[in-house]
């Protein structure tokens, strides 16, 4: 089973490596973008047997600084299709 | 508005993020992973008026390494839901 984690800054505390990505964007002269936030995403293959509970445990206590960070789990059977 | 854009490695690239997440899982007596990719995952948030080949071309030129790389590209009105 395919689960893939989310894992974002909270709101508020800064961001430097979204900021040196949209500057960069800025003098590659993109415009309209407003705001850049950096954050990682984790692939993980699990056992049908490993419950929810289970990855919620993993995140908050590995994956996850949950004093700045936020995470979101989402359950899916197959993997990231590729772009190319 | 609000653009994911998630970055993943390519399958057959070596992943020693992945690998050392996967392990530390492990040593916490987390059962059930059989392996973990790391990657990355970008927030933006874009005038209405950036058209998608438009972030299209700033994730081949800038967000993402397309050698090694893939990425997908998520439209959506609201930023993620925080967790806690």
């Amino acid at each position: 089973m395919k689960v893939r984690i989310f894992v974002t800054l909270k709101d508020g505390v800064l961001d430097p490596q979204g900021k040196a990505i949209h500057h960069a964007l800025e003098s590659l002269d993109f415009a309209g973008v407003n705001g850049v936030r950096a954050g990682k995403l984790l692939e993980l293959d699990v056992d049908p047997s490993v419950s929810r509970e289970e990855i919620d445990k993993m995140c908050s206590k590995l994956l996850a600084n949950t004093v700045i960070e936020n995470y979101e789990i989402e359950l899916a059977e197959t993997a990231l299709e590729p772009n190319s």
